[in-house]
């Protein structure tokens, strides 16, 4: 296995855009947007799994965090796409060594969220097995304002926003984080945002799935990412050695919102909290202008699952 | 953990039970049927996932039969609800040893499933880990004839069917069965099922869930029974030297749909090639009326996970 993630999900999206039947069902949203089109209804959806070990630790974490999460994760993808949840499947493959009351901590976890959010539990599967546990959550939403926001609607000129601070989630914030749908809709209602994606790779990838789909490139200005460093990758760095800028650029699950406005809409985004980063631009690719106005190039490297 | 699955499912469905907005969201489907109301423009959903080793076994099935089987048992879900599939989203947690070959298989299995069935493949989420392949697929589905059949209601007097024969699926039938959509189309045109669940856990225990959501309960008579045994079932029991029978009423994943239908419906039944079982009752409970006469209670022990 050497080809990576990207190259299977490459191969996915060839095999179902080369499929005729989903065209017709979802003509408006690409493949591998933060959500797919049902299909019916003007609904969206999206699925994300989890795995004990890799997306959280059970050894650390306690079960009722541990299924905010895994329900949070998928509702940052409704934000993205200014969706506003409706409800929500859970399926789990337990580890046969957890407790009763771990299991239903963890669904305590999921239907709290739920229920913070507005979205329903409306079912689920529930399954064990002898090694560590598995949740996987599906999500269904409505775009808040008539249409979803996709990640392919940036242009040349276009303000890049960031919706928080970024970097280091791993001290913590990646299992407590906001999925920021009420920001989400502020936004729709006061600004009419181009494209979105959550970050949960990391600033760079994400970024660059923004630009790559929006057929446009993107200059992240040093002193406004530096700005945009929070606490957390300040304190990492401190362990790691690495500047807390490469944090803010690198970590995932940050899960705050990038988003690309018109210029024309700096005011409402200044109203909103939003943090400047830089700009869209014509020419592909992300690059990071120093205070001297010297290009560097950002490199998409985040987290690669099946590398 | 010795209380079951079937405790930590009650936990589950008094919790929901609980929260206001799902019984608001889902007024006309009870938690814990085939599939659950998404909450919006009558759409149904479902989610089910497998895991290597339990639901399928990677040294010796191919990865486009387990894809199939991955959206086939929630295909199974939507047959039994009389429900259309629309549209699915496929999770998998890949094993880090899998090839590139077997993750595209998997996929093209996954997509050639859908394909047969009506069903995009609208997205999903790939992700890697050093433990066996999880698989969890979430189906979304419309009643085929304005609303969906569930498992409560099922009346005493009602005559009781199974659409194919029982038992041994395990020898390869549990990899390659055909979910009964089509069927359940024609049955609900051609008659007015009072109630369809498909067998999944075995006749015994998805029986019991029939007769428990309906408030009757069931008598299988053994002459009928016996006729619906499956070839399988009889090859299966020269190994383990049970009766066929018992492989018939307890074992998994036959994928049949169990049916209860007015006895007025016996000639739309038979032209449908249904195979009648038994008759539903008031008193509780599922028993077996001997050839003689005499009755046996039959419980529910199917498969449990988490036991």
């Amino acid at each position: 296995m050497q080809r990576g993630e990207r190259e299977l999900i490459r191969r996915i999206a060839a095999a179902l855009r080369a499929d005729p039947a989903r065209v017709d069902a979802a003509p408006g949203v690409p493949f591998g947007d933060d959500l797919a089109s049902i299909g019916r209804g003007g609904l969206l959806w999206s699925t994300d799994m989890l795995m004990d070990g890799v997306d959280f630790d059970s050894s650390r974490h306690d079960w009722r965090a541990i299924g905010r999460k895994a329900l949070a994760v998928s509702l940052s993808d409704c934000a993205a796409c200014a969706a506003r949840p409706v409800s929500a499947l859970v399926a789990v493959a337990l580890c046969d060594a957890l407790h009763m009351e771990d299991a239903t901590a963890l669904l305590d976890g999921v239907i709290e969220c739920g229920r913070t959010y507005g979205c329903t539990i409306a079912g689920g599967d529930t399954n064990s097995w002898p090694h560590p546990t598995v949740i996987s959550v599906a999500v269904a939403a409505e775009p808040i304002a008539g249409a979803a926001v996709l990640r392919c609607g940036a242009r040349p000129g276009d303000a890049l926003y960031v919706s928080g601070a970024l970097g280091g989630s791993i001290l913590g914030r990646h299992m407590t984080f906001e999925p920021r749908i009420a920001l989400a809709g502020r936004l729709v209602r006061s600004a009419a945002p181009r494209a979105m994606i959550d970050i949960s790779d990391g600033l760079a990838p994400d970024l660059h799935r923004i630009c790559e789909a929006s057929c446009c490139g993107a200059v992240l200005r040093a002193e406004l990412l530096d700005a945009a460093v929070h606490d957390d990758a300040r304190r990492l760095a401190l362990q790691t050695h690495r500047p807390p800028r490469e944090h803010a650029l690198h970590d995932g699950e940050d899960f705050e919102l990038l988003v690309a406005l018109d210029p024309a809409e700096a005011s409402a985004a200044a109203a909103l909290g939003l943090l400047p980063l830089g700009e869209f631009v014509a020419d592909a690719g992300v690059r990071l202008m120093e205070r001297d106005g010297a290009m560097m190039p950002i490199e998409d490297g985040g987290w690669e699952h099946f590398r």
